[in-house]
């Protein structure tokens, strides 16, 4: 295929051999499974410490086990696959470098923020389709306990959260993609610009990437020609409830009309029962609503084509302490049970 | 170009149109510029804090510097690239979401420490070849002010450094890649693992990361079937002095011998006299040594083939705090005046 069939317009790709995703897995904690799509993930913990010693411990045992949950479905093992793609929100990612250690696999560390799994699909949809390998794997983490330390504060100081700030979500999703395979196929990838209209309060990361968000979609729309109606559902991931109605409300000034957009932050939890305020957050999030829910309804007919939106909040505790304001990014990549797309 | 021909054993790809290096640029500190390699650097600072507030946006301002130039001697902007690829070791990797913020291009965060500008090399050519665009950038840095109070104590505290310490290059390197350019050519790529054998001295990350940089090596040659003597220079970067001495020993231990084999880390430093302990570190080690002596090198006739191996330390202060041994990994790319290869 020539590069100019593949590269549509500035910001998207369209795959002349969509890979398949051939296995998916996650894991989450004890509040994600008592949340609405407990009946769609792998492996509930009791016990958010899976055995560890320390939260960080514990998010890399569960990226070990979304792996091999996911390796599993796909018939293979680590050994059998040309790349890894992981990150997580974690200093360093040590989440991702600790659950990889050890374990036969090429391994390309990323750093996206909220937007891992979207971006570590891109990437590896890329490499497939390019003919560098025949398997790959996009894989990330997140965890309530080790990110409240880490971005916020002790969990035992007990710090009230504001009405916009959204909840770590514990869990960890896997995709594992192939050149062949029966869907559903990642057809089309859009590869987010960096998007910061001034937002400085780091709890309100909903409302800091919410531009980024619009920007991404008007982009893959604008690029394939393709207008929201052609989704069965339009999935960000994760602006939480309030991001959420501000991503709509500036879809709508462009003149936007996306009545099919959900977010994975407010799918997960229960948001008038469970205490999270906005809904939920982290690496973690996207990727076990996307690993779970979505490409489960997929698979049992409910979606035919979806367009999942990755977002990260590009920040640190250090940036946010020298005043400055929040970086979002935005990836989208376009999944479809049929391998031609629409 | 069959996939069979693009994957070569287990963990390296030979590109089919391999992409060429059209621009390279890179931004140093005051030491660096005092160092051997002065005369390969685009921009020293006589100021190492660049204007700027903090040492962080300091470092930022360095990335921006360094992409500037390399995209100055490509003759592009950054609107005319299709992918930059860029990482830094700072927590949540801000030195590159606040150096590339505003900025409009498709951006894609990676996490490999000091193995970022290999990896991104890696990337860039894959999306390259792979026919996903025309134009895509590597960009890292690393300042040793910010590195310094990030990962070990504030400067103000005058912490003194164990022998097996190397000191944090303050320094950006950006690569500018294309599809068509009359080289250095990127011919291939080959992934690393993760590799941990039990090192847990954060002062000696060198000695962490040899045994990585020892299993790519040894993965480059028995996929692609070359010798160590088919490269004029084999570099690591950053190993330091005594990490190259463990990695040379454990080459050795194997039978491969390498007397071409030398380290960024010792190169871009005079080590007697410029109390470095071991050598230099840090993501921007291995970048300018690259777009600077490296490819200058090359242009000027000195090497015809190069294998320039970055390699990362995965470690985290938290990591180490918690008693944890440091992950290794590295990752090598092969780049020729030929387009051919050898």
């Amino acid at each position: 295929m020539d590069i100019n069939q593949k590269k549509l317009g500035r910001q998207t790709v369209a795959f002349a051999c969509p890979p398949s995703i051939v296995g998916h897995a996650n894991v989450v904690g004890k509040k994600e499974g008592e949340g609405p799509l407990a009946g769609h993930f792998d492996h509930i913990a009791q016990d958010d410490s899976f055995g560890e010693k320390s939260w960080e411990k514990a998010e890399s045992a569960m990226q070990r086990l979304a792996l091999s949950a996911a390796l599993n479905k796909a018939g293979r093992n680590t050994g059998g696959l040309d790349y890894l793609f992981g990150g997580d929100l974690l200093n360093q990612c040590i989440g991702s470098s600790f659950a990889v250690r050890g374990q036969d696999v090429p391994f390309l560390g990323l750093y996206g923020a909220c937007s891992t799994m979207a971006e570590g699909l891109c990437l590896a949809a890329m490499v497939l389709d390019g003919g560098f390998g025949q398997w790959a794997a996009a894989l990330t983490s997140s965890h309530f306990c080790s990110a409240e330390r880490q971005y916020r504060a002790p969990l035992e100081y007990g710090g009230q959260r504001t009405p916009t700030a959204q909840w770590t979500v514990t869990g960890s999703g896997c995709a594992v993609l192939a050149r062949e395979g029966n869907g559903p196929y990642i057809t089309h990838a859009t590869v987010g610009k960096i998007v910061d209209m001034g937002i400085k309060d780091a709890n309100n990361m909903g409302c800091a990437m919410a531009p980024a968000a619009c920007a991404t979609i008007q982009a893959h729309f604008a690029d394939t020609g393709r207008r929201p109606s052609d989704y069965d559902l339009i999935l960000t991931g994760d602006l939480g409830q309030f991001g959420w109605e501000i991503l709509k409300d500036l879809l709508r000034r462009d003149g936007v009309q996306a009545d099919n957009l959900y977010d994975c932050g407010t799918l997960i939890y229960d948001l008038k029962r469970q205490d999270v305020h906005c809904g939920g957050s982290g690496c973690g999030c996207s990727a076990v609503v996307l690993t779970g829910y979505l490409l489960n309804g997929m698979r049992a007919g409910k979606w035919k084509h979806i367009l999942f939106c990755g977002t990260g909040a590009l920040l640190s505790p250090t940036s946010t302490q020298q005043g400055e304001s929040i970086p979002g990014i935005c990836h989208a990549v376009a999944i479809s049970t049929k391998q031609g797309g629409l």
